[in-house]
């Protein structure tokens, strides 16, 4: 059976985190990824730790299953070669700081003309296109203009960012996301586009309703800890030895915790009878009711509880608990790769299950750099002696 | 200019957040979503805050631009009309727990017998398969149990969720990423498929180089306040008045900021001078150096000397500044919606800019519960008798 994506040839000038994501992802659903990366250096991230046997597992962590070769884009004749290769791609990603490819001749304009098929996606910082285009981004700094770490973490202490890079993440998935409805498009139209994607942007799309909080109160919201601004309770209660969470999306949810733990009182209590009172009433709620009750069961007796009860609930996991989550394993999301260096590595698999896409818990190696380079340039027609003397040069 | 899934017809079954919040991006990119919700009470997230003039801005922040119609599913007549439906949709998009559409005789198998063209997307908490399949689930549970908690917020300090719903809005963005996927292998197969995300897969899939830190050290990883684990400095120091975050990606970052600051010696300082070494040397370094230093400027003075550095460096945004941003404005990132209740309304606009996709400062109005439900009737050719009948029984 054909992965979705198969037959879609990818040419992937992206480092780092943004950019290999998205085109991760891409592989995981069949399309074939050709990463170009620098001679001798290649992708910073393979310098990146953590390192198992010098070899880096971040870079591991997102680059499987793809072909690599070696070019030096700053040569005229790494330029022609990627001309070539862009003649017969479908898709272009690159994460150069806006106007880099233009400098290079190779900016959208001048690839659309060569091939009016291909699909061109820029992911960087801030855009290619308003005041901040050219500044330089990292994740920690849009998620810090973004809003997001204005509502990550304890009220009045110093700022939180999110534990993973959601900057590059959320940038990566929503460019996937325009660059397959590029693909659907040219299906009638026969002609790629440009797709544009900034962290920045993605930062403000995933802001949910804070945007709408500060326009009712006319006051920037703030972080909440760990519950939620409009459903209570919503949150992580402390336990006698550790921590659970409850979520109570509903009255009638609310009604079922309450007979559970035999405080049917509450259910009529005008302070906490309905959504809305109990997320007024919440310091009330907690202080008073909920942090002594919860901290005289264990976390386990409260999973026991909870779940006769039917009150949605969960631990809180640290990463090793994750990796052995049953539900986790069952699903094929730590899924692993054979490095000839480093041996077994375990990575995250792909969320996207799909009935046309077998869900394999063994995934393809991770290129060592320019591995492919040789055999890319033959099936471009050059010879061995070229590609020698372009080896020479430091073209490739 | 068509959009990118113009003719693409959506039927959406969805309710809260993640589902709406997939469906909001397949509209923004130009398909045709109808909303089906229950007669009287309608997607839950109508009756959720914040409130304007009693209209729920959050059901208003994920919901623009789509056609609403009544349906009971629960009644014969109901489902018939489901059917009908889906005989002449290209999308179903439903976010019920595992197994509710297989009840309602709704479910992949049925309705691909009924349709083989229909791309049949489930979002949901755990997935369709696995033990954990019939849990339920909400945003701070998949957030829970699948790790970022574990990582965000400060070390000894009680967890800290993410901000935004993150557990709903990382699955909204693969579902869509698997739905275009499906329409596009489509065009050449004429056969629709099945995708099942669940939020505790994504958050997974989101959790970076914690699963290989995780490998290397065999400690599970804890959270780290405002800093990266790997690069340093990389995080928000404490100013005169406020707070600034740097991102020095590389050593030669590192030794612009130390000359700009006229401490050069850090340069070849052997605690400091390459990124492994002030990574392992943070807290040397924070307490030492750095911290006393950002102290010493305000946050303005701080911008204008990082400038000058050309040092990656940027705010801590509230709300109100991240909506009047200038990049943020550039990029049609807070657009509008005119509501005839609570007037005009900012929200979110779409990160995917697409050369073939023009990008509208307004956007289309919120539906209001069932306003399409007549139109959408009369166009499956029933009578105005008919659908008074309907509407009687509350089937509509």
């Amino acid at each position: 059976m054909a992965k979705p994506l198969s037959g879609i040839k990818v040419l992937d000038l992206t480092r780092v985190l943004a950019g290999p994501f998205c085109t991760m992802l891409l592989q995981d659903l069949g399309a074939e990824v050709l990463k170009v990366e620098m001679p001798e250096k290649g992708d910073d991230s393979r310098h990146f730790g953590p390192f198992k046997e010098g070899r880096s597992l971040y870079f591991m962590s997102i680059n499987r299953g793809k072909q690599s070769m070696t070019l030096n884009l700053k040569t005229d004749e790494g330029r022609e070669i990627l001309r070539k290769l862009v003649s017969e791609s479908d898709v272009l990603v690159e994460n150069f700081r806006p106007g880099v490819m233009e400098k290079l001749g190779l900016g959208w304009d001048a690839l659309h003309q060569l091939n009016p098929r291909l699909v061109y996606a820029a992911s960087s910082g801030y855009g290619h296109t308003g005041p901040d285009s050219q500044k330089p981004a990292y994740d920690i700094l849009a998620q810090a203009e973004g809003g997001i770490m204005s509502v990550t973490g304890w009220p009045g202490q110093d700022p939180v960012r999110v534990g993973a890079s959601l900057g590059d993440i959320t940038a990566a998935l929503f460019t996937a996301n325009g660059i397959m409805a590029a693909l659907y498009q040219r299906e009638s139209t026969g002609l790629g586009q440009k797709v544009d994607v900034s962290m920045l942007d993605c930062q403000v799309a995933i802001l949910e309703n804070a945007l709408a909080r500060y326009q009712v109160t006319q006051t920037p919201p703030v972080p909440l800890g760990n519950r939620h601004p409009t459903i209570t309770p919503f949150q992580a209660f402390k336990t006698a030895d550790d921590y659970i969470v409850v979520a109570m999306g509903n009255d009638a949810l609310w009604a079922s915790f309450c007979t559970a733990v035999d405080r049917e009182s509450w259910i009529q209590d005008e302070r906490f009878a309905t959504n809305r009172a109990r997320t007024e009433n919440i310091d009330t709620l907690n202080t008073d009711a909920l942090e002594p009750l919860f901290a005289e069961r264990t976390s386990e007796e409260w999973i026991d509880l909870l779940q006769k009860a039917k009150v949605p609930h969960a631990r809180i996991n640290t990463i090793d608990k994750v990796m052995a989550h049953p539900q986790v394993l069952a699903r094929n999301m730590v899924v692993e790769v054979d490095d000839p260096v480093a041996g077994r590595v375990q990575i995250a698999g792909n969320p996207i299950k799909m009935s046309g896409l077998a869900d394999e818990s063994m995934r393809p190696p991770i290129p060592e750099l320019g591995q492919h380079t040789d055999e890319v340039l033959e099936s471009l027609g050059l010879s061995p002696e070229k590609i020698r003397s372009l080896r020479e040069s430091g073209t490739v």
